[in-house]
């Protein structure tokens, strides 16, 4: 099932995708798509409705395909190819991070360089969405705490990011930098999550080429490590990491200008599509 | 004004302390303390309210002040006799990182020891509670965006926070790790921020002493500086440092264990206490 939320900002309405690929209208069936309808039975309700019997929503942005996003985690380096092309040594154990949850965007909507931005930067992502609360759940377990997937645009700004003291935290957590959707596609949707084509162009050009067959850790991997540290809560979202291809790591380097469009997606999760704009057009 | 919530957790009542120091009962003047609520016109009206008109709400375990919380940034290294005993620089800007939102925790609930923990710690910390949208605002501008002031314990767990690869957010965000209250105290009380008395004791022995007066960076200048990489939302809480005195900067190093009990609190918002209690007590 392909779960979407489409509408104005702040106006969305909840529906799922048929298998024209037309989007029904679930407003009659649920109030919104949130933490409550990511659990196992609240799915299975879902699922079992005949699309068919939807009435059509038309054309309309997309919007993040669930709400009440608790946090953001997002893995760095996870694809040995970019950690190299980063310059970064490949890592022991998941390099975690946060995005602010006003980085949030719909899959469509633009993306908007921040105030003084010279080095923002793409990344297409394996979004994981988790369904039920996982407590430092095993690996062998992890899986069964995902609802399902989506992609994740998780936008960088890199001098934000590695020039300015601290944390990632400030490069990554910029307002418009995290474009999920169009799609939240449920795990039953998805038998291998580690074998997902993957890809980022930026003004048509191919940026990004990967699969997720060579993440260094793995989605089961990464829910259960995760859960160790900090309770996974049914909505919230793990970015998972990037393949090479960044702009960082052109010579020299390429970052994005207002008037650039980023395309961007994962096999079977669909696509998303961000004109870049400059600080303050939104 | 001092505001509270208090009531089993998720079951907590909007409240305000009387004169006499005993919470009053909100509840029949506003459905919870909220972003709607931390709006200046919101504030005022229940400023103008005369506290002896509202029942007494009686005793009962104090909450997270205010609901709504979309991120918890916080800032490192911002006392510079902290940032000594911790053998890091003194940074050039501020240093910013999250805190997940999982993490919060009443200001006298248990801290629970994360999962295979050694090196728990404690950091008193200043809380500012954002009260108005803040975008790219002037330092001059900062403070109308300030809803008030609050206590804030940034628990940090310091190996996985320094020594397990990747940013700090990992020994930062665990369950627990984020006491906040007893009382968001509205800027208005709080004439000077930069003049607090700030304190943390373990098992009764004083083990932070500090004022905000040493900070390295002020609030105005932090939620001006943070304004310019994502925007403020009514809600947000920033945690804006320690003074000396963390578990990790004695030698040798003193850490929580099971049993220990923190009491902390600054000049005028009020005191916090925890129980620290083994993984999985909770």
């Amino acid at each position: 099932m392909k779960l979407v939320r489409t509408g104005k900002p702040g106006a969305e309405r909840p529906g799922l995708i048929d298998r024209d690929g037309r989007v029904r209208d679930l407003s009659g069936v649920v109030e919104g798509i949130g933490p409550a309808q990511l659990a196992p039975a609240a799915l299975a309700k879902l699922a079992a409705l005949d699309p068919a019997t939807l009435p059509l929503a038309g054309d309309a942005r997309p919007g993040v395909p669930w709400t009440g996003i608790g946090k953001i985690i997002a893995i760095g380096l996870n694809y040995a190819d970019h950690a190299a092309e980063a310059g970064m040594p490949l890592p022991a154990e998941p390099i975690v991070f946060l995005k602010a949850n006003s980085s949030l965007n719909g899959p469509d909507d633009a993306v908007m360089l921040p105030f003084e931005s010279q080095k923002s930067d793409w990344e297409v992502e394996l979004g994981v969405v988790i369904g039920t609360t996982a407590r430092n759940v095993s690996k062998a377990q992890a899986l069964e705490h995902v609802a399902g997937y989506c992609v994740v645009n998780d936008v960088s700004e890199r001098e934000f990011q590695l020039e300015r003291g601290g944390t990632w935290d400030k490069g990554k957590g910029c307002d418009t930098f995290c474009p999920v959707g169009p799609w939240l596609v449920t795990r039953d949707e998805v038998p291998d999550a580690q074998r997902l084509g993957m890809w980022l162009d930026v003004n048509g050009e191919r940026m990004q080429k990967g699969s997720t067959a060579t993440m260094v850790f793995d989605v089961a991997t990464i829910v259960s490590y995760v859960s160790r540290f900090m309770t996974l809560e049914p909505g919230d979202l793990i970015a998972t990491g990037t393949p090479p291809g960044v702009g960082m790591g052109f010579k020299p380097p390429r970052y994005l200008k207002a008037g650039d469009v980023m395309t961007l997606g994962i096999e079977g999760l669909g696509a998303q599509r961000q004109q870049v704009v400059a600080y303050g057009a939104r």
